[in-house]
């Protein structure tokens, strides 16, 4: 799993990943808390972006977490070893063959996970099997279909493809969030309630035009510029444009995004 | 204005128009609230849909709705005269040269018109003069290119790419919601607050199916399927495809459509 995970793994590419989760804590989370002593696991923890904010705000419960990339387990490691109070296990694992026992965990928690995955339908089956009879899933993904701007130009709109055909060709699918109801249907959860997490931006909200459009969107397209020229699916020059484009709808125009939000139930 | 009205004026454009307002009620005028005895003028009420909202969410305003088509307010007066105590008082006028003194209104609403219009910002600047300072400027619209399902299927796409390409044809813009922000701003008010209101579709929500899904936006679509074909934007086959797979999202996919709500104020 995440072999060919399509932003890398570098320090900058962890410092969007971080400079994402605290701009989007409050739009993401503030629903997820989970009881002092219940057992959580949180499957792909990646450098533990999201682990610190579990951690954060389910003050005592028993979280483990698990990745397959041992790099990324180390930095998720370092970084909550600076939160006192953590009660965060670590474990190299591959979501799709978890080394739990059936019904281990209260609740399973799973965010920008399987966008990456060619079977997300293996991580959800996983999931169900270590949770208790009864117990929660709750997934969070984003959408990069749907996102659009004002003023949206025809490069910015083929930036943006690049990233989703890249996606696409790491197996991995960047529009998942708009599928999430189905998935978890399918793989037999109950309760499936899904909400949309709806990032809209204008002038009146610089913090999110340098939080989300600067510093989480655009930097995350700008990061797979190499990879896109390479593949041959834009040409340098309108890749700039692009860039250019959507960097100008900051401090005038409009910029939408729309992460997923789902929470569900084992049968009891 | 309006002449070239994309949805046309037939008796069952004006039963989606009020299904569209009744499903959309609370999601788009649950904070739309005059004071007793304040004036509000509603600039393009058409057939009322959105006048009867307004008069039965604001007892006591004295409500003035004008349209530029006769048969429209005709419809409209008719509907409004069925609900008790409604103090509304309609009037035939071009928005573009409302034939009120300047400061004259309280507050303006604006629903679902801006779309239609090649010059939007006219009937703003009328609706700046109109207003008494300090008054409230509410702007309410749609945006086409914020849909998208699943599954998402080529000919989908065409289909509602037909509508947003009439509209255009017809001098309007049906992406007009993310440029509320930038349009309200250029015409010199304050304090410009956006809010995306946004509908998410999944087979947990039937009334939303129902409601929204197929007799509001596929409803919209399929009534310019001979607009779309006689202008050469569309096969025939191609048409019947892309509004049966808009359909098949119905009871298996999820649906999604952002509509933008602006209230904003003049300046004092």
């Amino acid at each position: 799993m995440n072999r060919s995970y399509v932003h890398g793994y570098d320090p900058l590419e962890s410092g969007r990943l971080e400079d994402q989760a605290r701009t989007l804590e409050d739009l993401l989370h503030h629903d997820t808390r989970y009881p002092p002593a219940s057992r959580v696991l949180e499957a792909g923890c990646g450098t533990g972006a999201q682990t610190a904010i579990l951690a954060r705000r389910s003050p005592g419960a028993r979280i483990t977490a698990v990745d397959i990339a041992a790099d990324s387990l180390a930095a998720a490691k370092q970084r909550l070893v600076a939160m006192d109070g953590a009660d965060v296990c670590f474990q190299q694992a591959d979501c799709e063959r978890l080394p739990f026992a059936d019904h281990h965990f209260d609740h399973v928690f799973i965010c920008f996970v399987l966008e990456h995955l060619a079977q997300p339908e293996n991580v959800l089956r996983e999931s169900k099997r270590v949770l208790k009879p009864g117990g929660s899933l709750t997934v969070i993904e984003g959408d990069h279909g749907s996102f659009y701007c004002y003023p949206q130009t025809r490069p910015a709109r083929q930036v943006v493809r690049c990233l989703i055909d890249l996606q696409a060709a790491c197996g991995g699918d960047a529009l998942i969030g708009r599928r999430l109801y189905p998935l978890l249907r399918r793989a037999r959860f109950d309760d499936v309630r899904v909400t949309p997490r709806v990032v809209y931006v204008d002038p009146s909200r610089p913090a999110w035009e340098e939080g989300f459009s600067r510093n989480t969107f655009i930097a995350m397209v700008s990061g797979v510029q190499k990879a896109a020229i390479d593949a041959g699916l834009i040409d340098p020059a309108t890749w700039r444009q692009g860039i250019v484009d959507l960097e100008a709808t900051i401090g005038q125009g409009t910029f939408h995004y729309s992460f997923f939000k789902a929470i569900a139930r084992d049968p009891l």
